[in-house]
């Protein structure tokens, strides 16, 4: 038979099950959190008819997109968790009770061009909140803060929310009657990182953007706004008056602001930034994005906003949200690269391994019954190996705890434990072997799964 | 704007939050379950080469298959989860330890004819030992063993683990000169249960297999061995002798049969089964097929069985294992259509909602700051609408405990608690009110998803 080179698509993340155990608790941890929150699991298809997923075409993503045909039907792979939930509330608005708040954890596809570090099939964990009609500005300051406890539990302690309102920017260019050119202005924005604002200034006076010396200067002195977010807020406040549009979207951000605070977000942990704005022109007010302090080149690791309207292309129904979407296999990424990853924590795939030296399972099999009622993952070795390879096995796993049943302790009622780390080896009755394992498990299983040296 | 009017196809299921909720408790526990096993979670790409995938050739599966090209690519959709296993274990043998254990829940997709209760895209939950050069019989009891557990776990009373070893059908198949004929006979007297006795022993003498009478009388005879387990392992002892082939695999299931009833798993849930083949000729020794008692016409809700080498085309390697999947959304729709779901536990996305009644936001934060450190899902509600809106919002989400903040028990530091089942209401400390919400909710959310009336 010829042997077909077996391999894993490039831009798709496959991981050894050691490293998966880590992804699988970070996306538990998540889970949690969201949980925690009172928002409900969703679960939708990874599959869409394409006139639905792309009712509102897909833009610059549109080329990116896996769509297939099947039989007669024109399909297509979802690319985000959003386009999906508006179909969803859409679909099942009637049975829903608004603001209907929901999680999902899944994955999405996207054919970017393979390199390093950009996948093709990606986790998105998403929390969103959607009203009916309208939806209270204080969800615009809880969401950001779900994500503070939530990069908190995982272990994150270097980042750094950073929040901004489009009415803002957009009331902004309305007082230079700039806002035909504003989109193309807040893109070049956008580059002040990676550019710097020099370059940014001859970009907006350049051929394309074509704006004159003064109107780039009333940017560059916008943007140029910074300090605490009450020195920030403080100077917006100059700008007042000139625009409702912006008077609307500053007197959201400072509720957002001050919310943020009573959320329990500490105040290095977030920040007003002018210059966040958000590729899609799909936000409408508040706007999000997550910055790793450490690591500025990999850009942001969470981002989100508030919408007018979720679903404008599935329904007649005015139904603005908030949300926010953590690019988990991406940050995944960028924690083991980075050595972010807290490798003391168990990632065996079970906590005991029983070997039986005698022909008799019974015992193993009352033992590994005990161990696993009070939740101790166990598995019994049958196979037929010598001692050595046995071991080997248990080492090769890195399995915290190796039960030896012999004879001796099999007569005697008992097994003899080994900790693995430790190397010591005690005989004990299967109560007391339980409760040291468990309080052994306790001790290696504490701890956050990401290692954060900073603050 | 043009509205698009939203859909899900046919053949995905997208379920509501509550059933959401029901099925994600089903999955963590089938998760738990394989866990205290010593599997370990993989999770492999949704996409894969075609070459790959379908290295083996798909035979009647491979119609079904979503096969596509993007760029220059031909990929394919995974329509199980063993042929992505099975390149993973190729892929990484190296780095794994054998005995592999492995469990894995995940979306499949097969482009089967729409129909009700069939699926296109659906969960499969499959564990799979996998050995390197040989595996013991050991792990083929231990397997459905496994299986007991975990629908026990889910609730499941009135099912049956169904065991037989194609060594056997195969030995006997040889003895009577009929090896040539057994595929197309295995496929007759599979459909035992469907069109009865007769009619599978007209088929057998009819054109297209054309045995004797008294082959096919042997056959019938073969078939109709039933009983207890002893009982049939002692009628097919009378056949021992005339086949090395049949012997083996009578040795094979005699064992499994001893060591599932030392795994613990009752008489009544395990039956030697000698119509049991499997389709697939896949299966070279142990196989399993499960039935609901009550629900014959669902068909297996879980199969597998033993494999000599399950990586064949992607490695020169002997890498034999045995493995079973759970058809998990196809159970769960049986479930739900069945009224076998236990609607009393708890699904609603949050297990308080706390009403601010005054402007400010302080309190009710730290009290749901409370709460959610003691694990209770906890969702402020800052909509400004009528109490009785919010009221009928609570009622509509099933919420269980309900949490007034007005001024009155601000100042007294209390919170004003309502059991939305009962529809009492007590002032109590914030220590108090998260003691007696945690006990309502560990009454509220005991018992098992599956309400089984049986036995």
């Amino acid at each position: 038979m010829s042997i077909i080179q077996p391999r894993t698509l490039s831009g798709f993340m496959e991981l050894l099950p050691a490293r998966q155990i880590q992804f699988d608790r970070m996306a538990a941890i998540i889970r949690e959190s969201f949980s925690l929150y009172g928002f409900t699991p969703l679960d939708t298809p990874l599959i869409e008819a394409s006139e639905v997923l792309l009712a509102k075409g897909g833009g610059e993503t549109e080329k990116q997109i896996y769509r297939f045909t099947k039989g007669d039907s024109d399909l297509s792979l979802r690319f985000d968790l959003t386009v999906p939930l508006a179909k969803y509330v859409a679909l099942n608005y009637a049975n829903l009770a608004f603001p209907f708040r929901r999680f999902q954890i899944g994955k999405v596809y996207r054919g970017e061009r393979a390199q390093r570090g950009r996948f093709r099939e990606f986790y998105q964990a998403d929390i969103d909140v959607i009203g009916d009609g309208k939806l209270d500005i204080s969800n615009d300051a809880e969401i950001p803060a779900i994500i503070y406890r939530t990069f908190t539990s995982l272990g994150l302690k270097r980042f750094q929310i950073r929040v901004n309102n489009r009415k803002v920017l957009n009331g902004f260019y309305a007082m230079l009657d700039l806002t035909q050119k504003s989109g193309a202005i807040m893109r070049t924005v956008d580059k002040l990182e990676k550019i710097g604002a020099p370059q940014v200034k001859e970009l907006l006076m350049g051929e394309d953007i074509g704006l004159t010396e003064q109107q780039a200067g009333e940017i560059m002195k916008f943007i140029a706004i910074t300090g605490s977010n009450d020195q920030v807020l403080s100077a917006l406040e100059s700008y007042r008056g000139r625009s409702p549009l912006f008077d609307e979207g500053l007197d959201e951000l400072k509720t957002v602001a001050r919310n943020l605070a009573a959320f329990g977000v500490p105040e290095d942990h977030f920040v007003v930034d002018l210059t966040i704005a958000r590729g899609l022109d799909y936000y409408t007010g508040t706007v999000y994005e997550t910055a790793m302090l450490d690591h500025p080149e990999i850009g942001s690791i969470c981002s989100g906003g508030r919408f007018d309207n979720l679903a404008e292309y599935y329904t007649e129904k005015q139904l603005p949200g908030v949300g926010i979407s953590i690019g988990l296999t991406r940050l995944f990424f960028v924690l083991e690269d980075q050595g972010y990853l807290n490798d003391q924590l168990n990632t065996a795939p079970t906590d005991v391994l029983i070997l039986p030296m005698t022909g008799d399972m019974a015992p193993a099999i009352s033992l590994a019954t005990t161990l696993r009622s009070a939740g101790v993952r166990t598995q019994i070795y049958g196979e037929d190996k010598k001692f050595k390879q046995k071991m080997s096995y248990a080492d090769k796993l890195g399995v915290p705890y190796v039960i030896f049943l012999g004879e001796e302790e099999i007569a005697a009622g008992q097994a003899a434990v080994k900790n693995m780390r430790t190397g010591q080896q005690v005989k004990l009755s299967p109560a007391d072997a339980l409760a040291m394992i468990q309080a052994g498990l306790k001790e290696l299983n504490q701890g956050a799964p990401i290692l954060d040296k900073g603050v």
